[in-house]
């Protein structure tokens, strides 16, 4: 397995890797969800690459770009173990030398969700995921459902620019009480923890009075923000209803809908989704 | 010679063209200045493609789109003797479909100059050639000196995104006047012909003051805005002494500067420039 600091050697590594070529790029701390990705590419292609790179512009400011978790040691290991061909772990001068001056920016769906939440994030996602699209170069690229936006905005990035590969998005992965697997979850504290669970007892209810036939979008979000407001440690940056492509906010749900959620545990934030139909 | 009109289709061919493969991105009614660029890559490279394509989003509101002069015939036939591989010659709506909503932004460097007078222009000028390279994926693409801020910011985006391709800059063609080639002096009228040669005569004045010692550039610039005010047809957007590399005006010339300008010819604007050092 090659760990690979520079964009030179990962170059002429790449050009060494068996086609095609599946790539995971991550920030690390690696849970079940990542490698649950990792398998996949794993399965689907002849060579995989993952990268770890906790990437400073996607971070808003005050956000927690600072203490976000770091263990590139269990992360290699976990890799070696599922049999990773190449790990690209640039440093951040690597990435943006002195004098960096461009972007790559997705329009309208940026504007709604995490990017009304987290200015600048989305064009620094969109951004550095083109770098290393363009510097590994991959067959397939593997993104988790969990971050549904992130995946809806990347894939738009690659068809409107004509990016030379396929966007594959998996599911959620689950904790065995339903939190949704996050590096963000190593904030939680044990009663921070039990009242994380709300997001996804949020989603349930949700999808429960779908299936029972409500149609009414601002039904459903009131019923949802009901049960996340009787938990003293839940704060709601956004419940939203919205069309799973467009992410156009919906008063009737017709499916495919996402359901998505950014809620604050105490100091941690924490997103989900579900999507009806 | 392939003439192609999608992109599944480009794609397709540009799989069986040979390596390394050489590519000019033009908007047609093809000259002189376009053919070298063309020879080059043909002398560079084992395969060449040319694009042909009046890219709509670089042309801010009120300018020339709707009147770019076209040719396609004639350009087919100087391309097919050259003995070009591939002709890219996609619709409008092939490059942007319903809905389209991404960018390519490079920043500072195209808040000048031409960036500063044709508001919108690079954006839509690093979008498409991004799409463009993503397309065709070449090894090298070739551009003219002749737009050396669109040059510039090419190579910027280039290396900022880590795209996989050498960008080459090649010297502006002029006609035996002196005067630049551009698809946009077939608008000149005999008249307008004539005063459009005030832009390389100044550019000519300022080498010549520089090289008889003058380093202080607002002499230069003034020397430059004098004989350009002497011809009544000629309207000045902007003269300019800058960092050939950052495009930061300079008062001490120190080389390699660039001296560029935009002047309105009645209603033609053309630009030229010359690097001294």
């Amino acid at each position: 397995m090659y760990v690979i600091k520079t964009i030179a050697e990962m170059r002429r590594i790449r050009a060494s890797l068996a086609e095609p070529l599946g790539f995971v790029p991550t920030m690390g701390y690696l849970h079940q969800g990542h490698l649950a990705l990792v398998r996949q590419a794993k399965a689907d292609n002849a060579s995989v690459a993952v990268s770890i790179f906790v990437n400073p512009t996607q971070f808003a400011p005050g956000e927690d770009y600072n203490r976000y978790p770091r263990n590139l040691e269990e992360d290699l290991a976990q890799l070696e173990k599922i049999g990773v061909d190449a790990i690209f772990v640039p440093s951040k001068g690597e990435i943006y030398p002195h004098e960096f001056s461009s972007r790559v920016e997705v329009d309208k769906l940026t504007s709604r969700l995490e990017g009304a939440c987290r200015p600048g994030h989305f064009s620094g996602v969109t951004t550095i995921v083109a770098k290393l699209f363009n510097i590994v170069q991959p067959t397939r690229a593997y993104f988790g459902q969990k971050d549904a936006q992130q995946a809806a905005v990347i894939k738009k990035m690659v068809s409107d620019l004509n990016m030379n590969l396929k966007v594959i998005t998996l599911p959620t992965v689950r904790e065995p009480d339903g939190l949704a697997m996050s590096s963000r979850n190593s904030y939680l504290n044990p009663r921070e923890r039990q009242a994380a669970l709300v997001l996804y007892q949020s989603l349930m209810l949700a999808k429960k009075l779908w299936q029972r036939g409500e149609k009414n979008a601002a039904r459903i979000r009131n019923e949802m923000v009901r049960l996340i407001r009787k938990e003293p440690l839940a704060a709601i940056d956004y419940v939203s209803i919205a069309d799973a492509d467009t992410l156009d906010e919906l008063e009737e749900i017709r499916p495919p809908a996402l359901v998505s959620l950014a809620v604050k545990i105490d100091e941690t934030r924490l997103i989900d989704n579900v999507i009806l139909g």
